[in-house]
């Protein structure tokens, strides 16, 4: 058992995060995702606001889709704690009690999670001296969830607030008719064939339609959900694809020119990505018809914010980027993507692809402003009165025998 | 990754079990639990008929407390969730959307629980063609829930049923002041002393108290209760404290006397359990004052039981025992005490031990009747009308402040 993420650590603001100390490993390379966390904790706190004030429930029912068994499952669901208990108090309502489903695939490592989780509880009692003397009594409930969050995971109406941190750009599959017809690309790139960028849009229509229709279900009416994705900017896919999956395509590109993989190889390689734009995203909340959506937005975090571990706001000045910022970002990188890679490549090959893809990375750096596109969103479900004379598309109606588990 | 508990079978009472193939693995050995559950099949039945026509909830929660990640966490909750099918079919009702949550220690091997969780989705659809004809939507939502049982771990009233198969004679941690006092024996037995057996006491006092508490807060009123436990039927603990338990003392009191283990090591050691008579769990859950009890029973299951697999009654006709009884029951006792052991002892010295456990029991088995006795109990948490007009203690007034985790 990797023993990697030992040291969860309480900050500042009462976020436990973990210290780990391994080299590739995911835990190590999560501070862009921590970076995202910390700016989008405002929109968190007014959706909590929101639940508080006009749901006033006596246990508020959370879920962090895609937790993982890094640090972020602990960040995000240890801030939204934090959050309830001091709006509570700002309102004057007795401090709810709080029931934290953590979701991942089942092959996540839940068995690392939950140790973080009674580590937590052990090292770090959740309530402070500080905050006993206000009268803030602890009671949280973690609980795991295992299964693919295009998928029903929940009872009807049982949640009230669904975040999702970094996960949905994540599609359910590589579309089908890809392989083979996407040349030497392993996601929408400028030279993709049209079919191809159709293909990939359709998997993410499929997966997040699913997705809203099984979180409409579960929400209660007036429930919340946020999430951060990676996404783009401009209208055409395949003019603003994702200049880090270029890069690696070139990679392995120079590897199959050098004879070291062969082209087949290449060709049959998709990732199961789809980074939307928030037009995409807005016409797909409107079709589904369930949420209000009160903040949607799209914001740039240069990939230096991988080097970043300190919750400063990360430089996208090129000039400062440094070599040991390079290899940050390919740590970071090959924690997400390794996976993928292991399953279709020769695992021996992965050393030389990665050295290959950090020296394109730390040119591209030093050359040109390089920076991820966020999608934050914010929503309501709508309530009965929101939803009040709206017809109901037959698809809707019959949605609970469509994703029935 | 062990991979033991790979293959779900589903029986023809739509229960789901794992046919393991390790040799002394937990998920092997578990026949005894298997058969306890099918004998108590009835009681359970009773208990959900109970909560469908009274509280008729349109997601009713269960949780199996101590579930392990072998085949009963499965079976119990599959089984239920089938009761749960029949009876509303029964009742006329709507079939209830289920949430199961599966609890058990965070050293649990949760990741192989929920591969099993995920198989038996993918390989038996739990609604069969007959079902779905009938109507049947299932719709059942499985969580992992880490933690110890003798604390909180659920919000209040927010549990419809709680079940524990096996696991209640385990408490929370060998009582202080026992150690080096109990001689040679590892648990309660007639050379113990008296303050042996009142330290074993009150720790189970404790934990048992404390449990009836957490489950009474997290119940809804008119909520169920099932479990089963091993126990003795005297009064005194010494005169039936666990035969079984005084084999293995007598085969490591042997390896002393040959001088294979330390004499410290054998008086350092004792085993955090107890079995408990009724009369011991009535007096109890009367002092609790949460609950009534609506069955309380003890029955004899035999040692051989461990050797069926066919939930056909074993026999306790001593005549019947077979050599590869005794291999099967000493394969299951290891399982169940080796963790403890291999915490102790010098690993090398396990083989030896068992070896010389394994003779004593097939001696015993071929000498005398041998059998466990089994407790089962079924209560139902009071209503408010049931409660009104009893006046509660101090320490359960306070009981919420007492337990926040």
């Amino acid at each position: 058992m990797e023993e990697m993420h030992k040291k969860v650590v309480k900050t500042k603001d009462g976020l436990y995060m973990n210290r780990g100390n391994g080299a590739a490993s995911y835990a190590n390379n999560s501070s862009l995702q921590q970076q995202v966390i910390f700016m989008t904790k405002p929109i968190r706190e007014r959706a909590i606001t929101d639940i508080i004030s006009k749901l006033s429930p006596k246990t508020i029912t959370i879920t962090d889709l895609g937790c993982s068994s890094g640090p972020n499952a602990l960040l995000v669901s240890s801030e939204i704690i934090h959050v309830i208990h001091s709006i509570s108090a700002k309102l004057g309502q007795k401090h709810p009690e709080i029931q934290v489903f953590l979701n991942d695939l089942p092959g996540n490592d839940f068995n690392n999670l939950f140790k973080l989780i009674s580590q937590l509880h052990q090292d770090c009692p959740i309530i402070s001296t500080e905050e006993k003397m206000l009268g803030i009594q602890q009671r949280c409930y973690h609980s795991g969830v295992p299964g693919s969050f295009y998928q029903r995971l929940f009872p009807t109406e049982s949640l009230h607030f669904a975040h999702s941190s970094f996960s949905l750009h994540w599609i359910s599959q590589v579309p089908e008719g890809v392989l083979k017809r996407n040349q030497c690309n392993i996601y929408i790139a400028k030279t993709s064939p049209t079919m191809v960028v159709e293909a990939y849009y359709n998997q993410f229509y499929k997966d997040f339609s699913m997705f809203l229709k099984c979180r409409s279900i579960e929400l209660v009416p007036g429930g919340r959900m946020i999430f951060t994705m990676q996404g783009r900017k401009s209208k055409d896919a395949r003019e603003d694809g994702h200049l880090m999956l270029e890069l690696l395509a070139e990679a392995i590109s120079d590897m199959v020119s050098k004879g070291l993989v062969e082209e087949e190889k290449l060709h049959s390689f998709n990732l199961p990505v789809y980074m939307p734009s928030t037009s995409e995203i807005d016409n797909l909340v409107k079709e589904d018809g369930s949420f209000i959506i009160d903040h949607l937005d799209t914001f740039e975090v240069p990939w230096s914010a991988h080097a970043n571990n300190n919750n400063e706001s990360p430089s996208c000045n090129k000039s400062q980027f440094t070599e040991s910022d390079g290899v940050l970002v390919i740590r970071a990188m090959r924690s997400v993507v390794e996976p993928q890679l292991i399953n279709h490549f020769h695992e021996g090959l992965l050393d030389e692809m990665f050295n290959r893809f950090h020296k394109k990375i730390v040119d591209c750096m030093a050359k040109q402003k390089t920076t991820y596109s966020i999608i934050v969103v914010s929503m309501q479900k709508k309530t009965k009165r929101e939803n009040y004379g709206r017809v109901l598309p037959f698809d809707i109606i019959n949605s609970t025998s469509v994703i029935d588990c």
